[in-house]
């Protein structure tokens, strides 16, 4: 008698409007709800590790969900083939009593994938963001390097509430360059963020501000300066969420 | 003053009716003559070398043209801009007078993408042929070993016709396996072939049919017997497009 189950799910956001069920649009959730009471004959309440925003993509969100009875064999065979081609469920495992995807939570990793080079490349349409403009790749470095730790993310955020805590604890931040592969020229560069929780678009702020020390629109100095709890109109632009992936979550 | 320009042109395939220009349909041909039309001024009929069915992709695909005078500065990013996103030129270059795409290619390479593994990956949808049957790696090495040479490939063509040469020479057949990397399970398998020229659907139903013997559908033994000019009855399936990509042209 399995009590909760944890499902680790992949996603193309593209044709989604994000995670979360909203009367009348598609979303990851209602298309994964629908399956799943299709499969359990009544309806199932997902709890999600991230709500993604449209458009953003997943290879390791995290759902639970009250099964109440074992279960049936082959499940992630069965609720795939009942799924769009832009879900997958890639795993189903019993969890301990009480598990909560959202709540139980310890950190959410993000990846933002930018293409950097003269000539997009089609075959990456609607997976990253195009960028063929000066690239300061130590200015990155040393933008993510000042993430670490917790901050005040104010500046990262279109929230704006009395009631909201800004403060995040970055755990992990750096950007990895990887050559695209003949005959494409240029690098895939992907940003990878760690921290305890994450503030709507912030992860597409941080990317959007960040590009701006890379191209010399901005200093290094006023990037720093953003961490302490800066308006959002001191910030960048919001980088465009086909490039955003949630792509782990730790318990 | 150039007499010829030759272009590299990357595309997603999905959303276009194949390379040739058609009557009513989108394809590549009419986007990117359209483009060529509007910068020159004039009419652009592009000569090719890989005349790539619907939904076929490329990354090496090559054509040519009459440019009659120096080509305008920036003519990559110029015409990108009036490009959709499926489609980009990658290079555009001067090539010797008389220059044709399609006659003097001396071989193409095509590559295949086979996602082998339990689960489908949402974000590679469109890109390759989800496989979640047995694949015995040695059966596939030992068939693309007997590709290598001449043979009449009458068995890999729907097209019927008695004034058509069904030999062709291949240089290169080989698979290659790529872990998909977490979180997904199962590897990625490339076919990669080079032959002097292709017939229709030729590289499709030679993975299908390859497919079927990694899977024990088909003695290696039938395979080798197909390569004799058995008639198209003999075969297996025609991979779908989805999975194949024009890889390289040599001249």
């Amino acid at each position: 008698m399995v009590g909760v189950l944890r499902l680790t799910i992949a996603y193309d956001g593209s044709p989604f409007a994000g995670w979360a069920a909203q009367p009348g649009l598609r979303t990851v959730q209602s298309e994964l709800e629908a399956a799943l009471e299709t499969l359990f004959q009544r309806p199932v309440p997902l709890t999600v590790a991230g709500r993604t925003d449209a458009g953003v993509h997943a290879w390791g969100q995290v759902a639970s969900f009250e099964a109440r009875a074992d279960p049936p064999d082959g499940l992630v065979r069965r609720v795939n083939s009942m799924l769009p081609t832009e879900i997958a469920v890639l795993t189903a495992e019993a969890a301990p009593d009480g598990f909560d995807a959202r709540r139980d939570a310890r950190s959410r990793t993000y990846c933002y994938w930018v293409i950097a080079g003269p000539v997009r490349n089609p075959l990456q349409a609607g997976r990253a963001l195009w960028w063929p403009y000066r690239v300061d790749a130590e200015a990155l470095d040393c933008c993510a390097g000042m993430l670490l730790g917790s901050h005040d993310f104010t500046a990262f955020t279109p929230t704006q509430t009395e009631h909201v805590r800004f403060e995040r604890n970055v755990v992990r931040a750096e950007w990895r360059a990887h050559p695209l592969g003949a005959p494409f020229p240029g690098r895939l560069l992907e940003f990878w963020i760690e921290a305890d929780a994450f503030m709507r678009h912030m992860v597409r702020i941080l990317v959007g501000t960040m590009l701006g020390v890379a191209d010399g629109r901005r200093s290094r100095e006023d990037f720093e300066g953003l961490l302490a709890g800066a308006p959002r109109d001191r910030a960048g632009d919001t980088a465009p969420a086909q490039g955003l992936y949630l792509a782990a979550v730790r318990y």
